[in-house]
């Protein structure tokens, strides 16, 4: 099982958190174990775990980590890097190469990311070369990374499960759980 | 060539501006050719032409469209609908019915959507059964129907275009055009 754990660069209290909190749930829901967050907002932190009560698993964001030192011990343990930017090289080209890692740091920025972190990074990976989101990058190289695999990933604990309809929607309640 | 044009739902102006700014920027990068907004809102229009002027390409974004209408009158020139929802039908059963669509129509609504539009649908797809985001969503499912040949698309007449490089930035002007 690959360990991913996401770093989210260039979060801006009020005006970034409901893109930082989709960046979140987008790690989560596709399998990645957390987030460190560049920022001391703790109300992502509070919203995903509200998640996880409601919907399993046990995702975590840690809020206001210094970026240079956690690359730097992930790298320092054995991980690798992967940012994610327009500027990088197409996905096509290394996405094999980044799936034999074990331990995935993937990094996302906003706007303007340190120059360093171009540097620091082992691989800087363009999703298309144009402009679009940070949400939808993350999305599409999860998704590439674990081949769909990440869409079997089973949710524990949570209080709701979602039953697959051709229309309509239906919620199962998991009445056993001693947290509800 | 496939025609895809995406429906977005539930847009709160100030609310939901960068949101949905991410909905269409995913949508024209990864090879839509317009997007209806469900929403009086004109600033996504004005947003969406300034990156055509400097990255290229022609997608389009229409406001203020009646949502009803707009699929009523999809499905009569006979294109088909899918609507992505976590309550839907896993993609790994239905994406390969829908990759044979020529003319499609993907759906993409906020919090809450009226109960009529998972009954309009020919196809309600469910990008795991997680809450995540709806940027998310769009991005795997448009990245999936296409099996990643939308990264190959030429965004004509730009100002600007990458250069892709393993680190640092490069950006390329492209002095010939009249409009610069």
């Amino acid at each position: 099982m690959k360990k991913i754990v996401v770093l989210r660069l260039g979060h801006r209290i009020n005006r970034d958190q409901r893109m930082t909190t989709h960046v979140a749930l987008t790690a989560r829901a596709l399998g990645a174990e957390g987030m460190l967050l560049v920022s001391s907002d703790k109300s992502i932190e509070q919203k995903i775990s509200d998640v996880n009560k409601r919907w399993g698993g046990s995702f975590y964001v840690r809020s206001d980590v210094k970026w240079k030192c956690e690359i730097k011990k992930w790298k320092e343990s054995g991980g690798k890097v992967c940012h994610l930017t327009m500027y990088g090289i197409g996905l096509e080209s290394e996405i094999n190469a980044i799936r034999d890692i074990k331990d995935l740091m993937i990094i996302v920025g906003a706007e303007k990311v340190p120059a360093e972190i171009f540097a620091m990074a082992d691989w800087n990976i363009a999703i298309t070369h144009q402009p679009h989101s940070e949400v939808a990058a993350l999305a599409i190289f999860m998704d590439r990374l674990q081949k769909g695999e990440e869409h079997l990933k089973d949710f524990k604990n949570g209080k709701l499960q979602i039953v697959a309809m051709r229309r309509g929607k239906k919620v199962k309640e998991n009445k056993n759980l001693k947290h509800l």
